[in-house]
């Protein structure tokens, strides 16, 4: 979709077994629901080594469920499909497969059983319509899901297994990692795909691109593997990653992860001091678990952000070991009233303003106890800009009660990207104190939780 | 995907016309980005009165977008095709459907002239590259892209018209409305579909369906239109939405817009006190916008949702002209400092209460010198839950001065689902004192803007 610098033949060659998602319903065409089903399935693929080749989407209509499932059926090896297992008229997810595999549905006594169990367990009668959720394909093996009404299941269709999950993201999920990649362990020579990915805020996809390329070339003539990983880039307003893949050459040839950890040592100083870390954790994570073990707290002076970075921090859990908490001042008065902020500042300067910025975050520093703390103010838009300050002109200032470091963003997007990317603006500031200091390091972080 | 009351088989009617859509690029395959062209492709479909059928996503390999063309021009009247029209070796999408549709790829001088004049307004040199961005299918019309390089094209295969965008949302969204869908209208005989949405928070879906069905039966005898219209509903964790849609019958029947308001004044009155709004705008936007009319100003505290309630409404254009500002105040020791909550309070009956979160809106209303304030305290989980306050557990007050009201809730989701749902029930609450002293309707609204 975005130009990116690499192509990327090797790709087409990692997975020799083919993989296709089918996501069924039709709140997914109506624009009712975004489908996110399908990029979890991808990212999941992804990790085991496999290649999401396609994915169609289709309505709750026998015919349409029909012809996807074997048009996907004759072209891949395992068929990940999602929604249509509910008990309304308009599931019909079970029988439709049930017709592209040329097998009758059957009532499991047994099923009904386990369904009636789960209804008692959430102390709730059954309704008559939920006995179809106990139907299965003959031949077709359950899939359990502890968590919701819907058992999945699994069905051979020639040399494709297709699999049938629940489109409750919360049930696909966890019937995908629990029931489904074990059995695709199981029936595949899985080799999951190493991947290295470097987060940075602060410096463009271009310039990243020109820093990183001569060092990855280099390394390409150091091993087959290496020769063979993929390089790519991927711009999240306001971060880029730069993301290397160790994708399989034709000869098998992969780089192993030790390969590509070991290049940290050339990346990471060539993308500093845009780089804050490494691995799928995102700043906000990462400011929190360097805060939660440097022992600082932390506090938020907002203005255009409205509160939105100390949301964004709150929304990681156990950020109230770290969090004090923060003034939203979008008004002058609480700006002053609660901040300190001088009246003659904010008259001289104007709101937005490195003073005001300044006075914001020593301000709310002071009044809240916190070791560290920044302030944002800006104009995020659409209206507010002038010639001299125009929209997506933002000021953010971090004090540590020893100096306090400013920055001034000329920003672009809309209202709802400025002030996002003022907030992580305003984490990477603090994150770069608590580096500066020693107290954070670049280093690997996954997410703390699944979802 | 989630259960219905009702049954959808009046959709299959609406659309005389087969509309499909492909997304093509690797990194909707792969997990790294959610596919939301596609869900606004079916948002704008259904506004047309159209219905999309069915969306193929596939990647950037000529052979597997070639396959994807023929297989939706053999099925459909109109194909949406987005992605791959970039400079780079793996934006591949006009060469592929010229090759589904059997005809050459040829430069136009004139498209590459206006490409040049696009680098030089840039003050940009046109690399080798974009060269590509100028050849066309033999055949094809090119489709302006005033904020992009890719242009777009459309182009005949047999019955069926392509019409081909980038895949960069903003310049997809705004081709589709501007270029698109004019010449949807010429080529087509639309009747865009008519659709009220009654958006509820506090009353779950099948209480509500319950007192919507009754009234909707009645009406379904008073006209043809009527009874070929479609009620469903849609969960949107904490927010329900009622949505009744113009749908035509197999006659050709469909409800008019009148027809349907007339119902608000027999569904409002059931749905009270759940139904705050009709119509797309969200809650966050018809509070600003209450509070604007109202000349009322708000202030907001906040614990376990760390300032997320007011990042919403500062989400919302305008929102500076009544939202004074707030206080996260995660600890507290900073309830105490900036709210003014008793010490004793704290102690006797723990931060996450009814008093504390009565003390909270006053405190902070009284601070700040608002009209109206809330207090949100809670336990937004995973850790701090206990029997007596398990996760979920969330208090809420509102406060203008006269009377503090309150309200105890038990939450169930994870942590960003509980803070989400604590935000916007704040916001009901708020919205609930507008509506009972005469400063805020129920009525129609749609979104301030597109994005």
């Amino acid at each position: 979709m975005a130009a990116r610098p690499e192509p990327s033949p090797s790709v087409a060659q990692t997975g020799a077994h083919v993989i296709e998602a089918l996501s069924i319903g039709d709140e997914l065409l109506s624009g009712d629901t975004v489908n996110t089903n399908a990029t979890f399935l991808g990212q999941r693929a992804r990790a085991l080594g496999l290649v999401l080749q396609h994915v169609a989407t289709v309505r709750d209509r026998v015919g349409e469920i029909v012809a996807a499932v074997r048009a996907a059926a004759a072209r891949c090896d395992v068929l990940l499909v999602s929604g249509g297992l509910g008990p309304t008229t308009d599931d019909l997810t079970t029988r439709a497969v049930a017709e592209a595999g040329g097998v009758e549905v059957e009532l499991d006594p047994e099923a009904l059983a386990r369904l009636a169990d789960k209804f008692r367990r959430f102390a709730r009668a059954m309704p008559e319509a939920n006995h179809k959720q106990a139907e299965l394909p003959k031949g077709g093996e359950w899939l359990p899901n502890p968590i919701g009404t819907a058992e999945g299941f699994a069905l051979e269709l020639g040399r494709c297994v297709v699999f049938v999950m629940p489109g409750v993201p919360r049930e696909m999920r966890s019937m995908m990692l629990e029931q489904i990649e074990p059995r695709l362990a199981r029936r595949l020579a899985l080799t999951p795909t190493v991947r290295r990915v470097y987060r940075l805020l602060g410096i463009g996809e271009s310039a990243v691109a020109e820093r990183v390329e001569p060092i990855v070339a280099a390394a390409r003539t150091r091993s087959p593997g290496l020769a063979a990983t993929f390089l790519h880039y991927r711009a999240a307003m306001p971060e880029v990653l730069v993301i290397l893949e160790g994708t399989r050459d034709e000869a098998g040839n992969a780089a192993t992860a030790e390969e590509l950890a070991a290049l940290d040592a050339e990346l990471v100083p060539a993308m500093a001091p845009g780089v804050y870390g490494i691995g799928e954790a995102d700043l906000p994570t990462r400011v929190v678990l360097a805060l939660q073990r440097a022992g600082k707290r932390l506090a938020c002076a907002e203005s255009c952000t409205g509160g939105l970075a100390a949301a964004m921090l709150a929304a990681v859990p156990g950020a109230s070991e770290c969090l004090e908490g923060g003034v939203v001042a979008y008004q002058n008065r609480i700006k002053q009233a609660l901040l300190g902020v001088d009246a003659a500042l904010l008259a001289e300067h104007g709101a937005v303003s490195e003073p005001v910025a300044r006075a914001m975050a020593e301000g709310v520093r002071r009044s809240l106890g916190s070791d560290l703390a920044f302030g944002i103010t800006g104009i995020a838009g659409p209206g507010g800009g002038s010639a001299e300050k125009p929209v997506g002109t933002v000021h953010i200032a971090v004090a540590d009660g020893e100096r306090t470091s400013h920055l001034r963003l000329q920003l672009r997007g809309d209202r709802g990207i400025v002030q996002r990317s003022a907030a992580l603006w305003a984490m990477k500031l603090v994150w770069d104190r608590l580096h500066d200091a020693g107290l954070a390091a670049i280093e690997p972080h996954e997410p703390l939780a699944l979802e």
